[in-house]
């Protein structure tokens, strides 16, 4: 449910090995970070519109995926876009010049622990699926209330793995996305971590936290949403780590392909899903 | 997560023994769904106002804990509330008599299996908390479709227990909601039904089924609803199995005391606690 590449440590001399980044880096991965970015654009990013003239940091930009519809919502905004990935950011510019070619946007390849920008540099920061990938992200949050004015907002967007529930119901498919929580965590990162955004803010010092769930729920009367949602975002990322959960010892392929079949199994015509999303907006007093 | 006492089988001549109904019969629990059910108003009622003259069955209207906010919102209508159980009945006539004394209620003692009902009898029906507690919801909901008129509506509220997830996490507490969960499918009923509504209302034969989350989400930025629904509502709901989890050996004492301290642990200004309600609309063809 990640789109972005911030990787917090600097032991890895490789960018793009993928040993940090559970979700890998390959194409399929960059398409599917795409499609669940626009499935998902109205959903998570109503009510986030920067001023024009705005100074706005996107931490962790990925591929651009979310860049876009910031960039849509935001007409005249000065966006900083960083990103650890050189080739995730070289994919984010291709991106942005498609789609948003009249845009303003500073591109910025480097680890949201070691900014250059000074103080207070921006009025607003936005990060979406990149707490979730960091060892220690209190001192993510508190080297971007850094660069954040007094008064600014964060804005931090994250999905929780633990949040998801289907009809028919499966152990199986329960497992499955447990391997995927677990490989995460392995990797350093935390994939229930939405849960966790409003005590993380408070205590990184922000004032005014405001966090809600955002859910996505699919049934029979939403098949595009099933489609969308439930096999190309969800299943798709869950079945990404199929070899990496079975080189690990976690389960046995034909577990791993059960769980994946009862999930597919969930977007059927009398099939449910339900993920939830949280959105947290906070002040940098 | 319930109100209602609408048994659906003819077994058992003792109308309030409490086997079939696993959240029992007390005084608490009766103060517990009063709570619950003015905490939920707002989120649960939004959007169900039936016009003044239409002809609405509540089924299984229990203590009343709905039924007022039915009415509430439905100045002028018709209310049939019916329920299984005599006792709940009085206290919901009583309490419709204390909150709403200009209402126009007709109470029906009876089993929404075999409702006197002529068909077509009824505009509306709305029922909350009911098909949880039913072996045979599908054939609850056929029952209930028989006695509404072509073109009207049915409304149906239920919870998921599946859904419930908080910070900080904890296994002991997972395996608590378990028992409830267990304890309730072991007298007939299905506390994850919530997910099911979608599909038993299309394979009863309504239409144009809509169905929406509506999930409650308390963190230390709503101390209020962390104590009147985490606390208050659902804590106290999976408490009182307590009794008949250890009684039908599910866990010690230990256990379970464990998981519901941490249940609590999660109303605590650093933690959050997640549900997710179902609301479904859908129409008699």
């Amino acid at each position: 449910m990640t789109t972005e590449t911030a990787r917090p440590t600097h032991r890895n001399e490789n960018e793009n090995d993928g040993t940090t980044y559970v979700h890998g880096y390959s194409d399929t991965e960059a398409r599917r970070l795409g499609d669940q970015a626009d499935t998902l654009a109205e959903l998570l990013h109503a009510g986030t519109a920067y001023p024009a003239g705005s100074r706005v940091l996107e931490a962790g930009c990925g591929v651009g995926a979310q860049t876009v519809h910031l960039l849509a919502a935001g007409p005249g905004m000065l966006l900083t876009a960083m990103d650890l990935s050189a080739d995730s950011l070289a994919q984010a510019r291709a991106r942005v010049a498609a789609q948003a070619p009249d845009a303003d946007v500073s591109w910025h390849h480097g680890d949201l622990h070691r900014m250059p920008f000074p103080d207070g540099a921006f009025d607003h920061v936005f990060l979406c699926f990149v707490l979730e990938h960091l060892p220690d992200p209190a001192a993510g949050l508190a080297a971007l209330r850094r660069v954040l004015r007094p008064g600014g907002t964060i804005t931090v967007i994250e999905g929780d793995h633990g949040s998801a529930f289907f009809h028919p119901q499966s152990p199986a498919a329960g497992r499955t996305i447990d391997h995927l929580v677990r490989l995460q965590a392995a990797a350093g990162g935390d994939g229930l971590l939405g849960r966790r955004l409003h005590p993380l803010l408070t205590a990184a010092g922000f004032t005014d936290v405001t966090v809600r769930p955002r859910a996505v729920y699919a049934d029979g009367g939403r098949p595009e949403l099933a489609e969308a949602f439930t096999l190309r975002t969800f299943v798709a990322m869950v079945e990404a780590v199929r070899a990496e959960a079975l080189a690990a010892g976690l389960t046995t392929a034909e577990d791993f392909d059960r769980g994946i079949a009862d999930l597919r199994r969930a977007a059927e015509p009398d099939g449910t899903f339900h993920y939830t999303f949280f959105k947290a907006v906070a002040v940098n007093p």
